[in-house]
């Protein structure tokens, strides 16, 4: 009974998710058909990225991840199959799957074969029902390996993912993602960060005091601004029962600098 | 275990979906419930109908789509229960169904019996837990054949579909949905024009050049507008990496004429 | 198979919820989970605790609940597990379940154990995933009586859940809850009302004359406002085919005078 994961920028408005869901379940009945997102913002590609990285690596083995964020649908962009520690990601090679891509142990890429498609012929414009559903489906009923639906590629697509740039006095980075609540989560990996260090934190005009990283949202009063070690283990600006996003007028790409002052 | 699909306008905020979900798990703990949409807009029936028509046919036989966009709740309208093609259907009786019902092989439609609601009676409001979450389960369970649960009709309602006009210069359709991206899907079968045509496009007050029809979105620049045949089978109007409805002021019902140029 | 199902405020844009299922399919793959909501408002635990108050009774003996709208996460509230009618809540002790607490006919609250984490060690933000998720894993893998999971409490949240007032003229009672139709739902419980009494309703500054409560929203016009017995026993204020909270400018909290006529 392996799971299948689905995220799109599709809405479910539109009947795309329910028609990929009923390929899915149509070949492999027993399959997990999981939902993770399905507003990402259309057609875009780093948002969805974000989306499958934060979530992937706790799913077990076996675990099928769809994503279709694809601008490039019925284009010669291929389709990527890939192992990764296990797991299986099928989907645009456009660098949705950037995360998984760069962060397991054991990555192998291959591209979906342009004989996988429903028989009725792909269409040029829905690749997530006619393909992407479909080797799914194959791969979840046990009808195939997924090396026998790929074949070898030379190379595949990345997003660039720029790190901080650290020097005696100060790093600088920049916000990957804004959440629901307005956090701006950053590049800048807590682990790296010399320990005992007490900074001052520039974002969007402002400076932010954080003579420590704070633990937790509610370190600070509502209203306030907080700077701390965020879920996913790099830097994050919050503030407390209010989105930083709008305070500091912030949004994903905003460069954030990081001031030691000890 | 078989396959339960959900179709409503509750949004998931009001806990109207929980609730249906609760009951349909409480009589068949291992039916696969997976949903389709939750925000359709409140009570477009026209909305509902679109969603559930793109997606059924693609479940497999035993599948229990229920949709529940009903602003006749109470009322004396009846409630529907349907076997097409080997799935089922379980709904208000308003045209939600229209699609299934005029595109399957094998159609037969009764309607629900009185009889068939929760213990505690029905309530007047929420028909879709205490009536059609109720009947799936039996269903589900397996502790009633469908025709058990029903009693025969003699009419059902199918929403209008008109069909567009053809002559010798030109065909005349209409915008039947706006999806996610603005994409203007109309009711123009690309199968039924006469190939190698070539076209002019008038939408909204503009005319758009569509010599042949395109492949795909990427075969134009991007911010240009391209006709091409969608997922459907449609004719379908679209901006690259843009938004047709935007761009050309136009919202489902709009008028679409293709001017035929050979 | 047990039922685990997901409510938040954590969108799902954002992959928390992708995290979250991973860690339960990860540790339970064989669980069935499914989304009740996770548009809840941002922090408004009020919200949520409508959300799954509205639910929580239709699913069977078994189903383990989490609810994470957690303003509080990483600060000294303990995490609740708690069994009522044989079903498990797991979530932050704030006041989200208050509808099961109160309405059960067995309930037992206790706290989840510190030991109780990932093992990588909780975040101090994300303890949907690292705690409530994982102790959720556990229950549903068979691997721990809930009990083991947790020790007992003095005392835990519940939300204030003001009656309504009675007198000989009049009931005055306030808006519990605004659906996605702009029905208004009042802490007015119908069965408590003098039967055969006739009404007038005084919502947002205007007055509603309802001599009978109504059967459903069909009952009156389109656009007309209308009183009637809710899905929850409630009574419940709406306009058909219109928003009530619109057109009165009323909002979650808003008084409501019913003054009886007879």
């Amino acid at each position: 009974m392996p799971i299948i994961t689905l995220t799109s920028d599709f809405g479910t408005l539109d009947g795309y998710v329910g028609a990929m869901k009923g390929v899915i379940l149509g070949m492999a009945p027993t399959a997990v058909v999981t939902d993770i997102a399905h507003d990402i913002p259309a057609q875009d590609v780093e948002a969805g990225a974000w989306c499958v990285g934060l979530c992937w690596a706790y799913f077990p083995v076996g675990t099928i991840h769809i994503a279709v964020v694809d601008p490039g649908v019925g284009t010669d962009r291929a389709g990527l199959l890939a192992c990764v520690d296990g797991q299986y990601l099928i989907g645009p090679d456009n660098g949705v799957f950037t995360q998984p891509l760069s962060q397991a142990k054991t990555v192998e890429v291959r591209k979906l074969r342009d004989s996988i498609h429903r028989s009725t012929g792909p269409s040029t414009t829905f690749h997530g029902r006619d393909i992407f559903a479909y080797a799914a489906g194959l791969l979840a009923a046990g009808e195939a390996d997924w090396r026998a639906l790929s074949e070898p590629v030379d190379a595949y697509t990345l997003l660039a993912q720029p790190g901080p740039a650290y020097d005696e006095t100060e790093v600088r980075g920049r916000v990957l993602h804004v959440d629901r609540y307005g956090n701006l989560i950053t590049n800048i990996v807590a682990d790296r960060l010399p320990p005992d260090a007490q900074w001052m934190v520039r974002v969007g005009g402002a400076t932010v005091s954080a003579p420590d990283l704070s633990r937790t949202y509610g370190d600070v009063g509502e209203g306030s601004p907080v700077v701390l070690i965020g879920s996913t283990g790099r830097v994050e600006i919050a503030v407390h029962a209010g989105s930083a996003s709008r305070v500091f007028s912030v949004d994903r790409g905003a460069e954030i600098v990081m001031k030691k002052l000890v």
